[in-house]
């Protein structure tokens, strides 16, 4: 009865943290923001029925599928949201763009290149269909990130010459925290780097424009096994189940150097290891005629120096996010009163739902997160070479009509 | 069909600003918090049916009434929700408490002392009948300052000594804004020092567990005339809207000294002429062993002194508020992953649900509530007298019977 | 031998925390500065002679005094630098203007307003000689005080809305720490509002150019014994010198509000119990096109909001006042390379030596000293008439005949 | 007729930005700290006699030297102080310790790899003798750095992973800021590396105690020619001065990974090109108990993390290091009353006239400033391989009897 064709029906795969975000967002969009489709929320996938089901209930998930297979099958669906590990990513998502579904995907966008190539080039098809594909660099829609890539196009920065990122955590410094997935590479592909390292990479590339094209980097696990955590442990059946170890296959911290192709030096650096510092995701920019910094656990705030005032009256502007002329705050509320963590989850729904609206590509692309994916991989690449430094590929990938039926053998 | 024995069915009055913030909170409060009643979205009124029906629809409200007496009279609401102007709080609190309705009302508590005292006392007869009444004083569901709040309780500040409270903005600096409801004394009661001051008058309660004694102040209007408003100004028919100018009859910026029953010496400030500062609503408390510090503009960090570290390893701790160990944010997202404006809303659901779940009364209590409006009051009249120091009540309030009746003839 | 036309002789009396700074900066002004006069370090007085020789010794003074009458009646001084407690001032700063001598007088001017009345005349009537005096007020030569001056003077803040005060300290928070002579009203005059509220009003008269014209305030003791020092202690010969405490007769903190002869509306607070503050001298001015914000404890820095830009760009800017085009810093560093306390005794001997050697009265004048004091007095006369607003007088000192005799007699 | 068996008597070379913090830190040191030697200002060395002399006057430098060989001859001096450029102090040290005299001298300690060996083999056998050396990494004397070092040492943060370091400023930003010595690989050595990540280096290298064993780096300028700066433009007798440019031959920026002996990974860099930096000398050290971070551009300041804690308690806590119990800080002012730059030269000041005194070596020593220059060397070789990991070398000097004869030879 109602218009579906004003609505965007979502099946949701994942119900976990990323999933509780992506599900509040959903919501909550069409209540803040004028939005050309209403969101539904249609579906939401789990294996376990009833831990979804819990999920579906609290959020108002209309239905509960336990198989993506069928969850894309269904024709009620109009796109896919991908909130699973990285390892399930390019079989659900190639899966569904070949179902004619557009689909939102959290990053990383893979856990390596091949797999990031084969979705780009499925992506690349389906949006000659209409069909849209869109990668989750989230911070990309906090006000002041988005603020900050708005000053720096409109060249309030001048030339670019430096770009220094942090994304600093603390929560593997006590060495007897469990092994969880994160730290299994077959799950989690890599550690910091792919995990926190990923959101710097995609943020300096989205703030200043430019391209990273080659990077010299090194890796360092400084705890190398760690206590199995419980329900494995408990298959053990030692009993002395703190005692039992497995072995951390990632990384626990990346730092690396890198050339982009405005010229621009980059200082990246991304740790689980930063004692004190919970989620210092950070970027600073600086250019001839001026310089932005941004720290994420003030994350309505940014600083920005204006190099073309006078010496004495220059200096590193507090700017407080928060006015109804930055991106996306007038929908919210008054100056000043601050935005949080998932607000960008948020701005993520009303971005895709308008370009998908428009018939156009929404941002980051799966080209984009197959970018970030490259610089990945040469950090990997650079750092098992004695950190000697490693061109970042930028060839744009090639529809391969083969794959995807390769691909489907080793479904699970 | 469902079991409203489990439910909280909610009427609000009210959609605008406070009313959006009120309904994102009882939407998604059981979204993330384990509740014993389910909020459940019955009914939202509003004078203008359409612009309430567009609010409704935005956030799931099942139903639209124009009348708050209508809505305090249907029997499938538990709870009424004034999210009004001032001057209409006391007329609705109490009629919506003799109706058996639980009510959460919007601070400040009323536009008068008198208005308060009523309030407080209808409050007073319903809690005998299990029917409870909170005033929306929400920074104290703010993490941060619900933490600063725990920590004085555990005596980690001592003999405390100082409270310093500003809330600073800056949105009347400008001669030239508008004329709003807010600067008529006959609806908002008061200006800054109603709206803002209130807020750190309660913080500063909230933190310190003492309360108020005596106050000695001073009020500024800065600019006593200000352009009527676009719709106003059409309807004198000049044409020449922005020559009409209509006067500020409140207060642009308040300052006052405070005694505390704990013997504690308080400093506050509260204005909208405090140029770049956009929501700078601060709380600093001294105290023999520690200290604490905050300022909502970085709601998500507390600063905490401890005067018991040795000198030279002592220094006030900048703590991010978003341990799971903290108020409220084990229902959120890891550390360092921030909360915004808006959740505070949220945790004063879960708060009053649970409260009235358990048959217990929330706060703060319309008692609060009052003790907040007599403050206000005794700096006002100091103003008047030559800000000589004035005496704060702490009587309780009597049940007067008659009252009610009286005010019912009053009503529009 | 020497050309002591080029001379600044000067004789200092005092040589302890102020002594020093004193003497550190007589030295030091003309290896940095250009002088047109160079100060020469003639003769340190001090009761103790032995101690006074080490402090000469070791800051190069050419000789000692015992008996600072002695020292104003020799010829080759010029100038009297008076860095003794408050309740000397008066007798020491008339008798050497009135040999001729230039004087120096640290902060607070006097004890009372009838003696800094009686200095403010002298002063007058010396400079009518062409023999200047001058108050210490350092702060003002903190660059970045100096320069918001500045910015306040080119009209940066339009028309001052607020100026906010603070002066937090917390050495006396421990209940026993000792009873020293600035905790003693017959020697120090008052406590924390003499001693460091002179600072911050002084400061804000400065920065703002605007005169405070009525107080209302309060002054609190929250410890009113303390033990009695060693030294005191031992003369009581009881053995247990821990025991013995004596009365504290001076204020532990100052809190008042203030209106400004331009319509402004000031909140000052002064105390040594805010734990965790070690030297926060802090102001905030707030203006129609702008804003200023200080705190000594980062004393190379200030905030400055630009309310004429768009808001989306406005923020606070951390200005590093270490420009060369900022007040002073040429004689010192390259940009970034900080200043300390002791560089504005420093600034203020240029400032004294350049205005004497000009014929110009230096500032800030015992003029300006004498304001300061009797905004002072008006404070604690509100606090002992509950709260009451105080007029702050404004009205010229006249030169008495007869007063300096009188005075000789009390000469001890 | 002064015992000069108590003074020790300073020949500084140099007299220009360095030369002048030297010679108030000589003056000043004895006046503020108790010292077994008192620094006598005895001679100071410039070619240019006239500008010399001025400075000399200016001081109290009791004569001047026009040559630094006749200065070494000097009997009556104990102490070179070497404040030349960096191509200059081979020859000066090495002569200076050969004659028997102490050296201070400015970092870094040479130009190359090389000559630092060749000084710090001829420092150690001077010091077989008694006479020492000693290299001017003067941040290690702010007592926040100092401190940090303490606080280490005492094991406050446990297991070191992380150091990350940063050195900011931005005065090459403009294209057209004039060619300067700094810029000329033959008189300066390297750029932005070896003037400011020296001190990074060393700071690291000090406050954690570990050393660097290998690097990955590379090193960019982003603008390589500028305008001559007018006195060789007129030598060129062109007339269109500003139109001349010349090549800048050394690093504008550079940046790189560093594996330390104690497993920790540290991130550097440094760069002339950070708009909006003064002196951002930053570093911020990461371990298992707990983590230190620094700013230059707040000297006054040391944040401290300790993660023993509980972690709702836990945060970075600003530390005022300007307490009695903190290094250096009992002789100079109250807390909260900081210091600035030049005090770190005077605690090195106190420092090695300490070490002399007692007869032993004076920190950081020559073999100290070779480890930075290794360090360095192996950045460049790093940048010019590809940024392929380099070890840093840590062999001992040997001391080359033949090697300063050779260099006799090139003296000019």
């Amino acid at each position: 009865m109602s218009d579906t064709s004003r609505e965007l029906r979502v099946g949701q795969v994942g119900y976990a943290f990323m999933g509780a975000a992506h599900s509040q967002a959903w919501r909550t969009a069409p209540s803040f923001f004028d939005l050309p489709l209403k969101p539904r929320l249609t579906a939401l996938c789990g294996r376990d029925e009833s831990a979804a089901g819990v999920v579906a209930e609290r959020f108002g998930w209309e239905s509960v599928e336990t198989d993506w297979r069928a969850l894309i099958e269904r024709d009620d669906i109009d796109l896919i949201d991908i909130c699973t590990p990285g390892s399930t990513h390019v079989e659900i998502a190639v899966a569904a763009l070949r179902a004619g579904k557009h689909v939102m995907c959290e990053k990383p966008l893979a856990n390596t290149v091949e797999e990031a190539e084969e979705m780009a080039a499925a992506a690349a098809e389906a949006a000659a269909e209409g069909v849209f594909a869109m990668v989750g660099f989230t911070y990309r829609r906090t006000p002041a990130l988005s603020y900050a890539r708005q000053l720096v196009r409109e060249g309030r920065l001048g030339t670019i010459h430096h770009v220094r990122c942090q994304y600093l955590q603390d929560w593997l410094v006590d060495p007897d925290s469990p092994l969880t997935w994160r730290l299994d590479k077959s799950l989690a592909g890599s550690g910091a780097l792919g995990d926190i390292g990923a959101h710097v990479v995609d943020a300096a590339q989205f703030v200043t424009g430019a391209s990273i094209t080659s990077v010299s980097g090194v890796l360092q696990t400084f705890v190398d096994s760690r206590p199995v955590a419980g329900e494995h442990a408990t298959l053990g059946g030692s009993g002395s189940a703190s005692a039992e170890r497995g072995p951390v296959t990632v990384d626990d911290a990346a730092a690396f150097t890198a050339r982009f192709d405005n010229g621009a030096l980059g200082v990246f650096e991304a740790t689980r290891f930063a004692t004190g510092r919970k989620n210092a995701m950070r970027i600073e920019v600086s250019g001839s005629d001026g310089a932005l910094a941004f720290d994420f656990e003030e994350m309505n705030i940014l600083r920005f120096y204006d190099a073309t005032e006078p010496a004495e009256t220059a200096g590193f502007r507090r700017i407080v996010v928060t006015e109804a002329s930055h991106p996306y705050v007038d929908a919210w509320w008054p100056a000043g009163h601050g935005l949080g963590y998932e607000h960008g989850f948020t701005h993520q729904v009303v971005d895709i739902v308008r370009a998908i609206a428009a018939g156009e590509q929404p941002t980051p692309s799966f080209a984009d997160g197959l970018a970030v994916q490259r610089v990945l991989a040469a950090v990997e690449a650079s750092s098992e070479d004695d950190s000697r430094q490693q061109k970042v590929p930028h060839d744009a990938v090639t529809v391969r009509a083969g794959a995807p039926a390769a691909r489907e053998g080793e479904a699970s």
